[in-house]
């Protein structure tokens, strides 16, 4: 696909990604290697950002064109990738690096979804299948302050597409403003961006604990996987 | 504990719940009989109510004292499980038959929440690792139209306590304005109910899933699992 770059993120402060999680092994590679190798179908070229003391690691490609460090956020992590996607790329896609399992289709989906124009951006969502309410806290004790509707809820995933030009903008006010983004969309969605939401796939769970990773193992696909 | 009961729900039309999850065997024992036996330690009794259909399973105790036929909604078969509770129960806990696992501190922290005083009920919430969005459909078209401050949101699981007079009202004012609630506290929440959150456990998770029988298999305590 022309003008379609795609930026992995293994980068940022090591809060909520577990710092190692992504250079754990999976079927005897990297997991960011997988989650680098997933772009590539939908990709003219793959920016892999990597933490910042990982120096021992950012040496090597992981099959990336160009690997940088990251920032102390992640939403820091990402602009920094952004700088290695070339002026002329019209599709950015951003993607956790500890997603190893996103399909195909979903890379599909949301490059399609944002190439037919209409939209600036474009998410992977799940249905919620729990209860979801919101709390406050009175005097130390939290208290249930709604319960949400579910049918209006999605859990989003990455990969995320967007129009690189928006993508580009979000990313220079975000930083601007200050905004701690938990994903891209969030970026685009404040500078009054519109982002649809196209099928996730519950196989493509984020990499946090070591139960996720003997799941993840379990799902290889038998030819990656020797 | 004096004036505790609790109801394990494993009834409902089977639209969420697979309906035979609840009947799968989890160590031997079917999936429900644990989470039967969870609620043990804190009640005085167990009211289990199964799928009205499922004759032949409901004509097993599953160890509880008395077993009830569920109704077409998980809400009416919640009510079907009350009418049951003798009248002078004081807490009463509704508890999910696809939660095998939940652990007895969960239990401890709702109950006492509740016999503390304060509240009208007590449940127990994670806090949300991923982003989670509100959608609307815009032309067929799944648009985001806000992402939520996740530090505000919680999941809530199962065991879920209430003082058994609130409760009571609750449902009977639920099925006159027949709301779909997909937890018994957003029935307490709607009459003006005051419900606080207590840490939830991870491993309290519902079994929905052959992956997810998989999983609770590997954390059965030793001792049951023969």
């Amino acid at each position: 696909v022309t003008g379609v770059w795609s930026i992995v993120v293994a980068g940022g402060s090591g809060r909520r990604f577990g710092r190692r999680k992504q250079f754990s092994l999976l079927g005897g590679r990297p997991v960011l290697e997988w989650a680098v190798e997933a772009c590539r179908p939908v990709s003219s070229g793959v920016v892999l950002v990597v933490p910042a003391e990982g120096s021992s690691a950012s040496s090597e490609s992981h099959g990336a064109d160009v690997v940088v460090a990251g920032g102390p956020s992640r939403s820091e992590s990402v602009r920094r990738g952004l700088d290695a996607v070339p002026a002329d790329a019209v599709v950015v896609l951003v993607h956790d690096a500890a997603r190893p399992l996103a399909s195909a289709s979903v890379f599909d989906a949301v490059v399609d979804a944002v190439t037919r124009g209409g939209v600036d951006g474009a998410v992977p969502g799940l249905a919620v299948a729990d209860t979801v309410k919101t709390v406050t806290e009175v005097d130390g004790v939290r208290r249930v302050a709604a319960t949400l509707d579910r049918r209006t809820l999605v859990v989003v995933q990455t990969p995320q597409a967007f129009r690189a030009d928006v993508l580009r903008r979000a990313h220079r006010e975000g930083a601007e403003s200050g905004i701690e983004a938990t994903d891209d969309a969030t970026l685009v969605e404040a500078i009054g961006g519109s982002v649809c939401v196209v099928p996730g796939d519950p196989g493509n769970f984020k990499i946090t604990t070591p139960d996720d990773l003997r799941a993840a193992e379990e799902r290889l696909p038998a030819a990656g996987a020797g």
